[in-house]
């Protein structure tokens, strides 16, 4: 995916010139946001399974308190973790929010086929 | 990937209740630039090819406009339409997010390495 990689300092230069657009702003809060969570350990490039569940607990809390099996936030993390080294990496990370995006969009779709 | 979905419905209760975390607002942003942009023609759930040029010239311009080789978009369309159908769907639209985000993500690691 790399013919499809804007680098760092371009996005960043074009944010001074002018207000970055809601795409530009997405991208760089998806890694703001990991940023933020997986720097809470030595390791600042994963998360861990303590750092996943402060994200969900803080960041997703509406989707969390509504889940009425404890053991959801346990199974996610596993089925998330697909080289289960016991740790989310970024990609992964993506992986859960475009999933949950996707869904949202779903719900989305259906609801406008009966309007 | 329904395991992780929230309903549309809690995200946005939860929204009138308190101010929605920057996850939310995310994953509520990618939904409405996809429609924003996919609403251009009669159908409603994809990007032509039309509909991703124009997405692709308004909010991705900074990387766009960078692009020496003037064939980098049709072959951005082609690789991410991995169905084929001459459009993207939303699946195929978060690959291209998520695409983006994982080679900044990638560029921000290597500048950490030389800090």
């Amino acid at each position: 995916m790399t013919l499809l990689c804007p680098s760092h300092a371009s996005m960043s230069s074009h944010a001074k010139m002018a207000s970055p657009t809601e795409t530009e702003r997405c991208i760089e809060s998806l890694i703001a946001v990991f940023q933020r969570y997986a720097g809470r350990d030595s390791n600042n490039f994963t998360l861990s399974k303590t750092e996943f569940l402060t994200f969900m607990n803080t960041e997703l809390a509406a989707f969390t308190k509504n889940q009425k099996d404890p053991g959801v936030l346990d199974r996610m993390m596993k089925k998330l973790d697909l080289n289960s080294d016991g740790q989310l990496d970024f990609q992964e990370f993506l992986n859960l929010i475009g999933g949950l995006a996707l869904a949202c969009h779903d719900t989305f779709k259906r609801s406008q086929k009966f309007v």
